[in-house]
């Protein structure tokens, strides 16, 4: 959360005056996404999101975001839709920064998820898979098997100083997963970072699903081995065998994951908990020490990973292979 | 700009019933106001920003800011008016945090003000200051001149390391202000923190002012001062002489300054940089090294006291005291 750039009110203006979307009549940053910075406008036309691509977001990859949030919209995905201007293009420049308005999608995100949330999470995972298949572009997830080593080689040596065990257990984790890492399951456009807090609801019902500046093309089930950390632990991380079945359960109602994608689920939920924690162990060891903004603890995922070493088959996730595939 | 608590939609849903403003459709922190933290709701009724109040606001002082809003709005000030719940009140709780819920004011903040916003505030300063005339309660300033010393003392020690001079320049500065501080001047209701960040403009027109959370009982002319120190220098800290003009001029369009407190102008405005500078310099001490919030520099609250210290007369901020109370 966090504005990184500040917008003039003249210069929005001019921005905004590119676009058929009215006169600007309000406009705050919000403390939504990390890596950018987010404005909510109020214009004569509505509500919109205006996004402030900041560095750690490549240039070259805005058009894959872009294009992709028009895809899934186009196919009924509940997402941000980017507006164009009267040029046709949705991706601008406002202070300096490459810059696109996007729909407001009403909703809000859960700070306590249950089995109902769980589910209609693991429902709309399936339908972004589908909805994606058919989109043109490609993006290589930098953050997947190959990327791992390199974070860890960097921070090695402080890793134990933040848990002890870290450094060896990740070693020792690594090694396995770039073994074992399932090379053949079925690809596609994956969110890759479907958090909580990238998930809107309205009541009972998932009204959207945003910040797609992680999405890449990668391994479906890898992005289910995702959700199931993000979801479906306890505040105790101890995890929660009925928020996981309702999860996987409502996927395969929508698309079925295939045996070896329910075999491979272990290994790929154990990849998922060594990414974050080793993203979380950068972002913690490189934020100086008092700072106002604390970054999440890499242990939590340091846990999640010890569960998934325990887990023997995808029963331990709350599904059998057999009902899922029938 | 901070958001300090965040706030689960559950306890949000809870709190919201107790208010005839419809079902929570969607709320976001923003990056407005640097004491509390502030949620951009959107109901069925339409928006509203909820407050919570962080520890730095006195609880005991709520209702005098409650009830100067609502008294503000009642006048027909362009404010924030405070919402009441079913059983009247406008204070409650969300989150463990005092809280109350205001109307929402279209209308942005100008990062580059000019002359005609300069008239404008000076117009809303006058009034915002007949509107609170018939005020009834009253909240003394901590923040005036008997506040300044104790504020010096605990960090003269590491004020030169900030910027050269600065302990000695403070220290002669507050023996003359404690000597000549003005004491019969008008009181009243002062808003007492008029920057630019909380006064709105849809186009060149006021639409409002916001965060009346240092709002006291104080000399009305300090107010004026506070403003010239807020509004009336350019980036590079020179004295734009257009400016104060234009914001004097519109003042006392609506309310005659007398002149006792034209001729009191410049001491209340090496006051008013005192202040500033002397809580900056708090701030500015007291954030880790790297913290990713960067406090503002008291060095450019020093520059403008330096240029008050050389003012002869209210001639040299732009007005005759003559053409003023004519």
């Amino acid at each position: 959360m966090a504005v990184y750039t500040d917008v003039a009110v003249e210069d929005l203006e001019v921005f905004i005056a590119g676009y058929d979307i009215g006169k600007l009549l309000s406009y705050k940053g919000i403390a939504e996404g990390v890596e950018n910075s987010n404005f909510l406008l109020h214009t004569e036309a509505g509500h919109f999101i205006l996004t402030l691509y900041e560095k750690r977001v490549a240039a070259a990859d805005l058009p894959f975001f872009i294009g992709l949030m028009e895809h899934l919209a186009a196919r009924g995905l509940n997402c941000p839709q980017p507006v164009k201007n009267r040029k046709g293009e949705a991706l601008g420049k406002v202070a300096g920064r490459p810059a696109a308005i996007v729909t407001f999608l009403e909703g809000m995100w859960m700070r306590r998820t249950d089995a109902r949330h769980c589910a209609a999470v693991g429902e709309a995972l399936a339908q972004l898979h589908l909805a994606g298949a058919d989109f043109p572009m490609t993006r290589a997830n930098a953050l997947s098997v190959e990327g791992w080593r390199p974070i860890y080689d960097a921070c090695a040596d402080r890793a134990d100083g933040v848990q002890h065990g870290l450094t060896e257990t990740v070693a020792q984790e690594l090694d396995f997963l770039e073994a074992k890492w399932p090379r053949n399951l079925p690809q596609g456009v994956i969110h890759a970072d479907l958090f909580p807090d990238n998930v809107f609801f309205l009541g009972d019902k998932l009204s959207g699903l945003i910040d797609f500046y992680f999405a890449c093309t990668d391994t479906l089930a890898y992005d289910v081995a995702i959700c199931l950390n993000a979801w479906c632990f306890e505040q105790d991380l101890s995890y929660n065998i009925t928020k996981g079945r309702a999860l996987l359960q409502s996927y395969r109602k929508v698309r079925a994951l295939s045996e070896a994608e329910l075999n491979a689920m272990p290994v790929l939920a154990r990849g998922a908990a060594t990414r974050f924690l080793l993203t979380r162990l950068v972002d913690w060891l490189n934020v100086p020490p008092g700072a106002l903004v604390k970054p999440k603890s890499p242990q939590e995922y340091f846990r999640k990973l010890r569960f998934h070493q325990q887990v023997k088959s995808i029963g331990d996730y709350g599904v059998e292979a057999r009902e899922l595939t029938a």
